[in-house]
C-alpha cells in the first residue's frame, strides 16, 4: 500500500499534520520513536506548565495574606507535583493518539528512515508514499565547554523528574527554559543562580520588560550574572566549579546542581535525511517555501527542523499549511504574529516586532507604555506587583508588536496576536468592545 | 462661559466621554453628583471582583492539595476583605480623577439638573453648553412584591460592605450580580439559595453553559430554586420568611439576610430628563442614534440610561463614539460583540449570539462543542474541573457567537470578541497562531 502522507515525528508538527490529513481523508503513516505528543508534550511545554502551576498555588498560599486570607502553614510534596505531571501528560498524551486514532491515522513507533523522497523504513519494513512530511524537532545543545563531559548536569528532562531538591541550583543560559526553571525552583526554596551569556535574559523577548522580570526576581533573591560566559566546568566532591569571565574579570561558582538550558537545534541526523538532496538556508536548516514545502516537490518540513521558531504553535500551523497544500487548498504561513510565552509568576509575553527589531531594521514607530496598574482588574487582583504594558505602532497607525509583562499576559497576548496578523491599525482595534473588568483591557486603554 | 461639552454622571461612560473630548481639545464640565467612577467602580464591578479575588485564593489554598500543596489551616477576615475592596477602589477613583484632570476636564460634585438642551443648573449656579452628554446610569431595581416594604434587605451595596457573615444568605434573582454574590458567600462558608423566576440562572448567557454552572455550584451546596416566584415577605424574629410558588407548589424560606438582585432599571429622573422632549423606545428607554445621539441635536446618551445593554464596556465604547461624532470624526456604534461574563469560579463569559437569539431569529446555524480539557493548559490547572466552549458558527462560516465556561473565561473571551466583531470566518479565525499551551487555543482546537 502507498500512503497519501507518510510524517516523521509525532510531535505537535507531526500529529497536527496527521490528525488535519486523516480527517482530510487521506492515508496517513506516523512515525514516533519515543511517545506521541514530543518533547512539547512529553517534556517540554506541558509537564513545565503542570509544575509551574504548583508552584504558583504554593506562592500564593504563602502570600494569601495579602488578600486578607490567613494560611498557617504551607508546604509541599514534590514527588506527589512529579507523579501530578507524570498523570497529566499521560492524560494528553492519551488524549492526542484517540485524536489520531479517530481520523484513521496509522501510528508506529520506532524510527522512520527516509530512503528517498517516496520510501521509509522502519524496524526491517518499507513503507510508500507520495507526500513526506519531516517533524523531527529539535534537541538541548549543549556546549563544548571544557570539563563538559566530566561533569554530570541536568538537561530540562531531568529537572522535571527530580525528586529532591537541591540547596542551590546554577543555570547556564537565561531563555525561556531557564528562566521558567529559575522561578519554579526559586519558589520552591532552592537558591538560584542564572548566567547568561547576552546582556539581558530572554532573548528575543522585550528587552526592557526582560529586565523589569530580571529586577523582580533579583528581589526574591535570584542572582544572575549577565553578559557572562562559562569557560570551564570542573567535577568537585560538593558539585561543579564553574568557571566564568565577564567584563569584571573571571570568577568560580560552586553548584550543587546544574542545569544547562543554552539552546536547542534541529534533529537532523538519525532518520535519514540526507538521502534526500533538500536545499538548505544559510543557518544550515532546511529551506521551505510559504507552503512548508522544501526544495524537493512532495517533501514538507514542519516544526523546529526548519530552523525557524522552535515554538510547538508555530509548528502546529505550519503543519496545517503543508497538508493543506497537498489537499490543494488555499493558505500559506505567515510569521508576522508568532507569539512568545515565558511562564515565569508574572509571565511575560510578547508578539510581532520588537523595539530591537524595528530599530535594527530601520523601521519608524511609535511606543505606547502604559503600566499595567491601569487595568481596574489587574490592581485587584495583583497586590504589591507591578507590570507593564508595551504596544509598538508603525507610522501608519498599525499594530507592530504588542508586548505585555503580568499576568495574565500568555492568555491575553493571543489578543494581540489577532490585532497583529490582521494588520489592525490602533484605531480599528479600539473599536473592539473589551469586557470590563479584564487584564487585557490594557490593550485598550494603552491606544 | 459656554462649554463644548457638558456631560451628566461620572461612571464609565461619563468619565470616558469626559477624558476624550478634554483630550481632544474640547472644553467639559463634568457633573458627578456621589464619586467619580459610578457604580462600576464604586460598588460594582470592582469591588466585587476585588472581594471575589480574596474568595479565589481563599478557595485555592483550601484545594492546594490537588496540586501537592498542604496548606494546614486557612481562614480570611471579611473585615480585612472589605478594607481592601475599598482601598483597590480608592485607588482607582484617584487614578480616574487623575486622567480626567490632566485632560482638562472640569469636574463638580453635585447633581446637575438639564433646563434644555443648553443649559445645566447645579447648586443654585447655570452652566451653558454646546452638546450635552447624559450618562446617569442605572439602579438597583426593588420589585414590588407585597412585604417589600416592612422588611429589611441588602442591595449589592450592602452586600459589599457587610463585615459580618450570616450563616444563611437567599438571594433573589439568580442573575449575574445574584450569581459573583452567591459565589462569594458560597466560598466563605455561608449557606446560599437562590431563587430565580426564569428556567435557568444568568439569563442571556448561553443556557446550556449556565446550567453546567449551576450544576457545580449544587454540588459545593448552594440550593437553586429556578421558575420560582417571591409572592411576600414577612419579618420574624429570625430574619425574613419568603413566600414563592412554582411548579410543585408554594412555600416558605427563611432568610437570615436576604440579597435582592432581580435587576437594574436606567436612572430617568432627578436630573431634568423631562425639560427635554427625548424620543423614547417601545420599552421607555431614549432612543438614539448609531452616533448615540438621540431625537434631539446635540443631545447623546451613553451607558445603562440606554437601556441597551447595561455593561460598563459597552458604556465605555458609546461615550467614545458619542465624542467622535461631536468632534465630526467617522465612528459609529456595533453592538454585535458585546462580551458578557461572570466572575464565578469558574467563570463563564460569552459574546455574539446564543443558540437562544439564533433559534428566535431563525438563523440557519451550526454549533462546535469542545470540553475544556482539549486545553492542554487547562488540564494542567484544573484539577478535577470541567468546562465547556462553544463556537455558533453561520452557514457561509462566519463566527456568530462563542461562549466559554471555565477560568479564565473573562479574559480568553476577548479573543473570540475580535472573531466576532470582525466577522471572521471560522477559517481566517483558525489561521491565527494561538500561544501553546494557552487556555484560549481551545478555540482554535474547537475549529
Amino acid at each position: 500500500m502507498k500512503y497519501d502522507v507518510i510524517i516523521i515525528g509525532g510531535g505537535p508538527a507531526g500529529y497536527t499534520a496527521a490528525e488535519a490529513a486523516g480527517k482530510a481523508g487521506l492515508s496517513v503513516l506516523l512515525f514516533e520513536k519515543q511517545s506521541l505528543g514530543g518533547v512539547c508534550l512529553n517534556e517540554g511545554c506541558i509537564p513545565t506548565k503542570t509544575l509551574l502551576y504548583s508552584a504558583k498555588i504554593y506562592d500564593y498560599a504563602r502570600h494569601a495574606s495579602k488578600y486578607a486570607v490567613t494560611v498557617s502553614e504551607a508546604s509541599f510534596d514534590l514527588p506527589k507535583i512529579i507523579a501530578r505531571k507524570a498523570k497529566v501528560v499521560r492524560k494528553l498524551v492519551l488524549g492526542v493518539k484517540s485524536k489520531l486514532t479517530s481520523s484513521n491515522v496509522t501510528i508506529i513507533t520506532g524510527q522512520g528512515t527516509i530512503i528517498n523522497k517516496n520510501t521509509v523504513q522502519c524496524n526491517g519494513e518499507t513503507y510508500e508514499c507520495d507526500n513526506l512530511i519531516l517533524c523531527t524537532g529539535s534537541e538541548t545543545f549543549v556546549p563544548p565547554i571544557p570539563g563538559v563531559d566530566q561533569i554530570s548536569y541536568w538537561t530540562h528532562r531531568d529537572a522535571l523528574d527530580n525528586k529532591e531538591l537541591p540547596s542551590s541550583l546554577v543555570i547556564v543560559g537565561g531563555g525561556v527554559i531557564g528562566m521558567e526553571f529559575a522561578s519554579f525552583f526559586n519558589s520552591l526554596g532552592v537558591e538560584v543562580t542564572v548566567i547568561e551569556m547576552l546582556d539581558e535574559i530572554l532573548g528575543g523577548m522585550d528587552k526592557e520588560l526582560s529586565a523589569l522580570l530580571r529586577a523582580d526576581y533579583s528581589k526574591r533573591g535570584i542572582r544572575f550574572l549577565l553578559s557572562t560566559k562559562v569557560t570551564a566546568f570542573e567535577k568537585t566532591e560538593q558539585g561543579t566549579n564553574i568557571s566564568f569571565e565577564n567584563s569584571e574579570g573571571t570568577g568560580i561558582l560552586l553548584a550543587e546542581k546544574l542545569l544547562m538550558s543554552v539552546g536547542r537545534r534541529p534533529v537532523t541526523e538519525g532518520f535519514g535525511l540526507e538521502n534526500l538532496s533538500l536545499e538548505r538556508t544559510e543557518r544550515r536548516c532546511i529551506k521551505v517555501d510559504e507552503h512548508m514545502q522544501s526544495s524537493v516537490e512532495g517533501v514538507y518540513v514542519c516544526g523546529d527542523l526548519t530552523g525557524c521558531s522552535l515554538l510547538a504553535h508555530t509548528a502546529v500551523r505550519e503543519a496545517e499549511v503543508a497538508v493543506h497544500h497537498i489537499l490543494g487548498k488555499q493558505d500559506k504561513m505567515s510569521y508576522r504574529a508568532i507569539p512568545g510565552v515565558v511562564y515565569t509568576n508574572p509571565e511575560i509575553a510578547g508578539v510581532g516586532q520588537t523595539e530591537e527589531s524595528l530599530l535594527a531594521a530601520g523601521t519608524i514607530y511609535k511606543t505606547i507604555k502604559l503600566p499595567m496598574a491601569f487595568s481596574g482588574r489587574f490592581v485587584a487582583e495583583n497586590e504589591g506587583v507591578n507590570g507593564m504594558c508595551k504596544i509598538l505602532v508603525g507610522d501608519d497607525d498599525t499594530i507592530l508588536g504588542v508586548h505585555v509583562y503580568g499576568n495574565p499576559a500568555s492568555e491575553i497576548i493571543t489578543i494581540a496576536v489577532m490585532a497583529v496578523e490582521l494588520r489592525l491599525k490602533a484605531e480599528e482595534w479600539k473599536h473592539i468592545v473589551f469586557p470590563h473588568p479584564t487584564v487585557g483591557e490594557i490593550f485598550r486603554e494603552a491606544l
